[in-house]
């Protein structure tokens, strides 16, 4: 990894934009027998997400399933743009970056399978986790430590805000209270 | 494990039929208070299924536990024949050979426990998970790297189109996208 | 480990004792925000048990917790008797001794904290999980090298039904079907 | 780790006062599709919890988030005191120290992400768990070895209680029914 070109890629980033299963949850589709879906997401991605906000930074979600959880957990982490049941993840990125007028360059992606390599492919900076396929790998910059569900989502807000220099200042705000 | 032999036994795979508990899911046998239960699938085995349906491998499911949720899984993931309930599984093996001419040899199965060793004894390509008894594994042609519920059906349905030379062709489209 | 002393101490069990918490389950206590609790049983396990009712094995349950769950699973298991809320695990110990007049030496209990020692003193086999405190440990005669709810009991099903001699028998009646 | 120093600080903790997403739980934020939340805490840590206020110490939550799961577990825990949606620590924390006469000194506080870090500096005895950001576990004098929500807090209310001399005598009890 050439931690120059990460920063590089870093410094322009204004969105984050995420898978939901297998990123923002550790890839589990849980259905009960009364037909509700349960998903997890992880706390300190929620706080990840919190101090991309106070960076200024903003975030989308596109996925390729439906659930009211997503919503509920969007509204929760004040997340901006919401597309679900994505069967063209392109199409919804396209319409992103119209309706914020968006270049390429300025988007972080992260996800974790096949259907995700057109965005990885066009983002600035695409990311995934260990446990996605080599071919998804070969379109990332970045390939997280954690696991989706299990901090991945908050290894990489927090190197971003690393390398853009907010990362300090954010936690200097905790250290002095 | 002989690659040479693996290959000409996938070579002739025309179904996947899987066990449920602890190969589609994790094993674990959750219930709520009311007497819901709860069942948790892995979303990246769900991609490898669809993979196998773009190739035209079938799929079915023959398990010897009943739930409102494998119907639901089963609907969602396309997947052809469901036996549930099936207190001896080769009873329902038959039944889908017979209904869909088929021969053992075009059959892979995957089952984790010794309930299944009468299915995994005939058909063409038995498969088993890691946390499998060894009187199954000694029964298997491969035993999966990752656990059931945890990408173990991934990586049978990604090993099986490699073997088939039918996964790049499904990788490039999403590549050209 | 004496494997000769734990052959003598295993021919002579009659009946299987479990704690739930811990042992049947990871001892995750779960709820849902409507008062609800959820836990998870190991498919694996309850299998181990099957094979224990096979091999002329009774099973019991002495929990200190209270739910519905347990008796839901219980009858599934076919599980002969279960004590919950069990302040004290002795009196019910004793309560099931008498009933079946069973000596102590006829009796394996599987327990994973300090509330299980009285039991664990007192059985011809006492045995506990890899998590237990050091204290617990000292008191058992074999400590499971999986985890509760991940294999542990199925793992001491299994041990006791080969040190019985009665492992194979059962595996073959799959092996020949 | 300096243990003279440790055992300094222990020996003045009269109150344990937990974080609960990331210490009490494994940090999952569990929804159900129809706006349920789902939570898990440890059996393991429940008996260590039972264990301290045996030994006479006294037992607080200070939570950011809001569930009636918490309100549940803690009134099963006999926790005396329970602070949720807590958006600043610092103010319940203070609140918590006024109405039982507390010293900094005389408080453990466990907690696992940067909102902590207020809490951290002040008590007495500050603890974090190995997932916890690098800057989190600057202000810790024990990181604990297990992770929250499985066994963290049991390993402090046991090194606590050791530090105390009070562990052994509680043992002791049950290792003479």
């Amino acid at each position: 990894m050439n931690l120059k070109l990460l920063k590089e890629k870093a410094e322009k980033i204004k969105w984050f934009v995420f898978d939901v299963d297998g990123v923002l949850t550790d890839g589990k589709i849980t259905y009960d027998s009364e037909g509700r879906e349960i998903k997890s997401f992880c706390v300190k991605d929620g706080i990840g997400i919190y101090m991309l906000h106070l960076a200024g930074i903003k975030t989308a979600i596109i996925t390729g399933r439906q659930s009211e959880i997503v919503i509920k957990r969007s509204i929760e982490l004040n997340i901006s743009e919401v597309f679900q049941n994505s069967k063209n993840k392109l199409e919804h990125y396209n319409q992103l970056k119209e309706k914020y007028s968006l270049k390429d360059e300025e988007i972080l992606y992260i996800g974790d399978d096949i259907v995700d390599i057109p965005l990885l492919k066009r983002v600035g900076f695409p990311v995934t986790v260990p446990s996605a396929p080599e071919e998804v790998k070969n379109f990332a910059v970045y390939v997280t430590i954690k696991e989706g569900g299990n901090g991945a989502v908050r290894e990489i807000t927090d190197l971003v805000l690393k390398l853009q220099n907010k990362y300090d200042e954010i936690i200097k705000k905790y250290c002095e209270m």
